[in-house]
């Protein structure tokens, strides 16, 4: 696979297009997904281009939003007509999020009324919701109706629903009374009554987190879920393949928040450099200030590190093992909680657990340490180790177990308050433990 | 939901069972599930035991594989034979996975015929593969059969089958043409040949690793794929829920590896102590390892560092800077080795890109250290520490992006090679750099 997309890839930049078109005809939708992701902006846009109108816009639903933004910006007006037109309401308004409001506002007025009207559902709820994420076009069954009638129902309007696998079962007022699948009604028979049929029903709130709402229809296996509004009337559904694509989305920001840095949101190859160095260099900045926390309990303690330049040794050291215990505490209950595991009402609970496994953790390496700084050191110094490694270790799991929940009650993304966070509270805290216990110690 | 979640655990702790078999009763089953996986191991038990059977087994489904393991262990054998039987042929294997072979024969034996045969055929394949994980009860259709031969040949087969959403087609020889799904089945006209509905297929080899497996269901959002042999013969299905509790346990297991620990593989409250303090011990104790040689460096320069005392004020802040500036490399390279937009043919590229982002933020941070220092110690110590972040942050993004394409590579989990031992390398190599410019520059 990968050599045929190299090929591609020189055909592009050879300008070899009549040949690429037709090498692009053999690939799959998701092949050449994979290979426009790897392009330049300017190669994309001619690379798409060449794809014929059905097969562009199955290529062009796949895109990540930002290079679907991309692609849109180099088309002229009536493609992007078409383009719009052909999108689900709940990927259309996702693209419309990212476009200037005056791009977007210009689209709207080329759709037809019924797509128009549909994706004025979706963009009546707020962004970070479920319902700016699901589709309004679901087919619902009344729970009155037999399973002919259901069936009927299905087959006409079919074509258009987000899926016809999950039915929502309503009553006369709309109010979602269940959930009957497809499945269930091609085994029935013709007269079967719906009501005897539906199952208890999952659904969510259209107000609910989308994190949220994709995180329950994940852990509960659902292939979709009935969104309702307030009064619980169906007013959308939304599918697995939605919540995987928010899961990756959350999960993308996770990984780069507890690595320090902003998503990309766009894929890695595709990204300009000071674009990467832009998503960075604000959190870099902002632990380097709180770094300097670490300069000012040294300068607290330079007379003491005059005494004994051997204490500095095992700064290093010592931080590093901090950092790593709280890592560890932290990444823990970063997954924990995001799992639904834990939260955040269990920090008592938490708190004491990680207490433990860090006094034993911290006990351990205290021991090793003793030993190990003992033999090589002096014996003083070797005590000074290992009491500090047990305090520390201590402090540490507890503070990492602590922090996530700290931020998901303050509101924010838990995997931001873990482990940038955790390391410069620890590597000061750490110091501080360090220095006072060689002091006591060595009685300086 | 949480206060009566509450509820329930007061009335396991006080043992007041009939209410609580009366009050779970009136719980859907993924509620009984999240209350149980907070239970200690003995309260579980009893909670269990208080569940319906039939209730048990749709439970005891959902639950976390190694809770049915020590479900299983607290039960009587006949109650195992019946929960067994209950299970579908891929949970069932990968349940056996986790019990004693011994215990597991005994299991096989009480089996039905054709439940053994169908495990017999999950079990043929290698434990990290998707052939391990998929279902063998799946409905193929021919494709020269009609419409109406394979509705009803889903009517006859339907309840067992893992899904039949997605229908794998297949020619006289069994050997995979396309799929057809159940949505254009019931739209379509009964007479219809199956060969003219059916669409393309993306299936995947049953010694694929079902990591990657999961990972390219969920990238091209299919609700199911059709599994095959060498032969290119359907041997089952593996559908999107599968994929998804796949990708979790990847996730969780990567997760921990970038926190530097094991996964725990089960929900964090009702993990033992000492098990959490065993995920993490040997990955700390490595990195401790690890982190002796920033003691050597510094042993190395100690004469340096008696001399200049002030230079050890500035060491866990460069240390901190540089072990950030790798973990933010390394994890973007990451993430996007796990979603495939880089390969480790890009390595070179990706290095490129790296140097060029850690010089960038190295020249920003480098002013700013410059210009702090400068004013606040001496003129001296700012251009060292100005020119060291420079060189360390150009270092460390390098590094950090090169290290997961290097496991990656060397056969090795990614996030292992990524975040824990960036920091352990990035705080030698740059105290190294730190002291070889402060002589320079100092001439001492």
């Amino acid at each position: 696979m990968s050599e045929q997309l190299d090929e591609l890839t020189e055909m592009v930049r050879d300008e070899r297009l009549t040949e690429l078109r037709r090498a692009l005809e053999e690939h799959a939708v998701g092949d050449i997904v994979d290979f426009l992701e790897r392009l330049g902006v300017r190669e994309r846009a001619v690379a798409f281009r060449l794809l014929p109108k059905d097969q562009a816009v199955d290529v062009f639903d796949m895109l990540d939003q930002a290079l679907q933004h991309e692609i849109i910006e180099g088309l002229k007006d009536v493609d992007v007509a078409l383009f719009f037109d052909a999108l689900d309401p709940d990927d259309r308004v996702r693209l419309m999020d990212e476009m200037p409001a005056s791009v977007a506002r210009k689209m709207m007025r080329h759709l037809d009324p019924r797509e128009r009207s549909l994706t004025n559902i979706v963009l009546g709820y707020p962004s970070s919701t479920i319902g700016r994420q699901m589709s309004p076009e679901f087919v619902a069954v009344p729970e009155h109706w037999t399973v002919g009638q259901a069936l009927e129902k299905v087959r006409r309007a079919g074509a258009d629903a987000e899926t016809l696998y999950t039915l929502p079962v309503v009553d006369r007022q709309r109010l979602l009374k269940g959930v009957v699948s497809l499945r269930v009604l091609v085994s029935a028979e013709e007269d079967e009554a719906i009501e005897e049929l539906m199952t208890e029903v999952d659904s969510v709130d259209a107000d609910l987190p989308a994190e949220e709402a994709a995180r329950l229809c994940a852990d509960r296996k659902h292939l979709a879920m009935p969104v309702t509004d307030s009064e619980h009337r169906v007013v959308g559904i939304f599918t697995v393949d939605d919540a995987l694509d928010i899961l990756e989305r959350a999960e993308s920001e996770d990984a780069a928040r507890h690595g320090g840095a902003e998503p990309l949101h766009r894929p890695y190859l595709s990204t300009p450099v000071l674009r990467i160095m832009r998503t960075r260099v604000v959190w870099l900045f902002v632990l380097a200030i709180g770094g300097t926390l670490t300069v000012q309990v040294l300068d607290v303690f330079e007379a003491t590190l005059s005494q004994l330049v051997v204490l500095s040794l095992f700064i290093p050291l010592l931080i590093g093992i901090g950092g790593n215990t709280g890592n560890q505490a932290a990444t823990t209950v970063t997954r924990a909680l995001a799992l639904g595991d834990v939260s955040t009402r269990d920090a008592l609970k938490v708190a004491w657990r990680e207490l433990r496994v860090g006094a034993t953790l911290g006990s351990t390496l205290g021991v090793l340490g003793l030993l190990g700084v003992g033999f090589t050191y002096t014996w003083d110094i070797g005590v000074v180790i290992g009491l500090t490694l047990v305090a520390l270790c201590t402090l540490a799991a507890s503070a990492g177990g602590l922090m996530p929940l700290l931020g998901k009650k303050l509101g924010a993304d838990p995997a931001v308050f873990a482990n940038p966070f955790i390391s410069t509270f620890v590597d000061a805290s750490g110091l501080v433990v360090y220095f006072l216990i060689a002091r006591a110690v060595l009685g300086i």
